[in-house]
């Protein structure tokens, strides 16, 4: 009994913490953070009649979609499985864990993010970190040399919550990658040029798309002295440019990273530049950039890129930047990341970060070229080519429940419903939304058997349902239906004959 | 090293097993499993460089699905799902695991089968068994007491594939139910609609939709004389009377779980009788069903469901079955299921049980009243009534994949390539690529500066693409493309401003 007054005080305690949190207007990521400790506690303390102790929620860093949400997620994946599908992608799917050594050896330090299952007899196996990896398994196995594949699905990682505050440890991925040995930048072009189709459709505000490539990357730390053991470490520094200034980004160089102050200003002088194909015709001239033969290569395909996106007139969104460098060790050439640039509002409770995250909050969609992963898994280590980009969905979807008036967004597309004005005519109602169904027409009537016209026109009102046919006894002794449109509440008689053929009509205007 | 002559043996021996098995013309299915072991042998020995001593393999009970399979898998979705919306459902999805609370006490026996996840600090979670109880969970958590909502998704069991050979451990559930507190059998018979509507446009051949009342059947033990804790055991054996004969049955009711012969034989009586509204009428002046007061609530209800189910035109398909039994506990009024009567062709390697489960190979949709297990939820167990019905999703995958010609399934909806007859021509090729994709039109470019036409031709026929638009020098001298469908060998001239149009009409046609 003591542990239960232990535990009345914690809960008298965190109770507090909610209540403070409220008044301060916290997020509410913060707060549901705070009451679910607060719900833990009570569930430990039990029920009056101890049946009910366990916690009602999802697991922490997961949850579930609504109908509305859900609604909106089928429209955006619709938009972009529309242009996947307009430049001739296939889908593939893959189970949602692999053996764990598939993914060991793959993410670096990320690893311990990775979830494994319990040991419960046979394979030791890992939740999906990503989609790449479990795409570069299927091709290794499958022998498969070239692919145009898109893959939707969701990927998992442990992240600490209270570093990356409103980031999910469930989350889905969308990306769209090309596999094969083909000449120089043409895949990697249309890349970019997906991005900006699906961009500019989902009508999110302007974007600008920054590319680089690895080998310049490479190159320039080589011609500015960086030692070939700190390529790395050095490389993800510069990744924090985007959260960071520039001071500070030489400060890790230099004290943390060991560079020599020289080296990191040479760095500073090449990651401020910007430009287009000018930029990298004038780095090719560098003196110094040109000794080195790999950042010659990469400038020299940067060019041919920009050549192609002006045929796929994508240029006026995309920019070559020096400074970005992406995270992941597994690329091997061109990189993009596509980033929002307007100024967006204020991100959806717990849907994006908050506080050292906001810088990146723009970043909607980023891949680039790896060459070597398929390899990895390939028995005799051959390669297969690969090019790739990921679209940003989760924060697609927060920015699109931004943008739209969630509680105007129908979740069904019920055209009509079947309604009566009098009592007993359940049947009546039956048999009509039974031959609506027969014709396609997506109907409902109310489970009820004798419910009031006006609870059966709210149901209309709350779903946004158009259309009402409504039966009565005068109705159907003249075989007609009354045909109501919601809105403007009129009313017109159709023979029963002819509904079906009005009912089309007038929702293929709506 | 004494080790690796050990492997090296296994390995051997292991090898005679899957060739004795390929020449004895063995199930994929069971060829596959050896050769698993084989692999697993091998990587356990290790390659030349020590590199790759992974398996390169799916978890066991799991597979990809390449993209054929995805398109089949699509287009049975998309009749499925464009079902469930014709009768005007929601949907909503929850995550991939569950607080490990949420999934105990709610599969009985099955729950050894449940996957874990490996306690890495923080919660204890399980993968989603089923999208039942996540579905109760999440009306529970948001206090909703009507919805009509359909969840597709994937669930986890750890099933023994030694016993249930042939079922995936990962596999797709097709879920549709309505939750709310209505009429007796309005939605009930509305799941059967649905049932009806899905298998009849999938044309699957003809099948049966069984149904049966949880109450009719407690009914029908009480009057027969079974004790009352034995009624769920002698439930779960009149649920094999579709995989065994009575006589079997009846043995294991008397031998295995004590029933008296008596009581054995009055139920024998009962389970054999199949029939309509007319059979519900016959039981309910049955003297010792009468007797039941649950058995009468079950007939009265039952007659009820026919007569909706007539409105709904689908009595055709529907049999009143006493044998029907159904293996959840939580079903606690009308329950059904739908198998296909027809001989199916021989499964799909992997894809189908076969020996002791091929009776049941036919079932590919059940379903039935829950009205309890929201309640285990809410903190204060109110209950929400659902019905639902579940779509045996993988199984009309494998009927599906056996009934199209895998071969002539496209995979891509690609309705044009941009080719070129001669050299130099990358450019022009990407620039109309382009312009087609402004334009919506699904159209690819081959990724290579100088394809061969015959290369680009063999693309078309290989992917099913059916329109090639030519360029050559004379072409664009002249303001035209050559467009060729694949099939005929037919080139016409177009000239570019009316190539979009023409490339529209063509594809609305096929």
């Amino acid at each position: 009994m003591a542990d239960k007054t232990q535990i009345q005080d914690d809960i008298k305690a965190q109770g507090e913490v909610v209540r403070k949190l409220k008044s301060e207007k916290a997020s509410k990521d913060q707060i549901d953070e705070e009451v679910s400790k607060l719900l833990e506690l009570k569930a430990r303390l039990g029920g009056d009649d101890g049946k009910h102790q366990f916690v009602l929620k999802t697991p922490k860093g997961t949850r579930d979609y609504n109908p509305k949400q859900m609604a909106v997620r089928e429209k955006v994946f619709n938009t972009i499985v529309g242009c996947f599908k307009r430049h001739g992608a296939e889908t593939i799917d893959t189970p949602v864990f692999e053996l764990k050594e598939t993914l060991t050896g793959k993410y670096g330090e990320d690893s311990k993010l990775i979830y494994d299952l319990k040991d419960q007899g046979g394979e030791l196996l890992s939740l999906r970190y990503d989609l790449t990896v479990p795409f570069a398994r299927f091709l290794a196995m499958n022998k498969i040399t070239n692919i145009k594949r898109y893959h939707i699905a969701k990927v998992y990682r442990r992240d600490n919550p209270a570093m990356t505050r409103g980031r999910y440890r469930e989350f889905y991925q969308c990306d769209f990658d090309i596999a094969g040995q083909y000449d120089p930048m043409i895949p990697d072009a249309e890349c970019l040029r997906i991005v900006h189709e699906i961009l500019s459709e989902l009508d999110l505000g302007d974007f600008c798309i920054k590319v680089n490539d690895r080998r310049i990357l490479d190159g320039m730390f080589a011609v500015c002295g960086v030692p070939d053991d700190k390529f790395r470490t050095i490389c993800s520094t510069v990744d924090k440019l985007d959260k960071m200034c520039w001071e500070d980004v030489r400060t890790e160089m230099v004290k943390e990273k060991g560079l020599s102050e020289e080296a990191a200003d040479q760095i500073g002088q090449y990651v401020s530049l910007q430009g287009g194909m000018d930029l990298a015709e004038r780095l090719l001239q560098d003196s110094k950039m040109s000794q080195s033969k790999q950042a010659c290569a990469g400038l020299s395909d940067m060019k041919q890129l920009f050549t192609y996106l002006q045929l796929f007139q994508v240029t006026d969104k995309v920019v070559f930047d020096l400074s970005l460098a992406r995270g992941l060790d597994y690329y091997t050439g061109v990189i993009y990341e596509a980033t929002l640039t307007q100024a967006t509002p204020a991100p959806a409770a717990g849907a994006l970060g908050s506080g050292e995250e906001s810088a990146s909050v723009g970043s909607v969609a980023g891949g680039g070229r790896y060459d070597g992963l398929v390899g990895m898994f390939d028995p005799k280590g051959r390669k297969v080519p690969c090019v790739g980009v990921s679209i940003g969905i989760e924060r697609i979807f927060s920015l699109m429940e931004q943008k739209v008036e969630m509680e105007k967004v129908r979740t069904t597309g019920v055209q009509v419903l079947v309604a009566s004005a009098q009592k007993n005519l359940l049947e009546e109602r039956l048999k009509l939304v039974s031959e609506l169904w027969s014709a396609g027409i997506k109907a409902e009537a109310m489970y009820k058997k004798n419910p009031k016209l006006l609870s059966q026109l709210q149901h209309c009102e709350e779903c946004g349902i158009p259309l009402v046919a409504i039966l009565g006894e005068q109705e159907l002794k003249d075989g007609v239906v009354k045909l109501r449109t919601v809105a403007s509440r009129e009313e017109v008689d159709v023979s029963r004959a002819d509904l079906i053929e009005e009912i089309r009509k007038r929702t293929a205007e709506v």
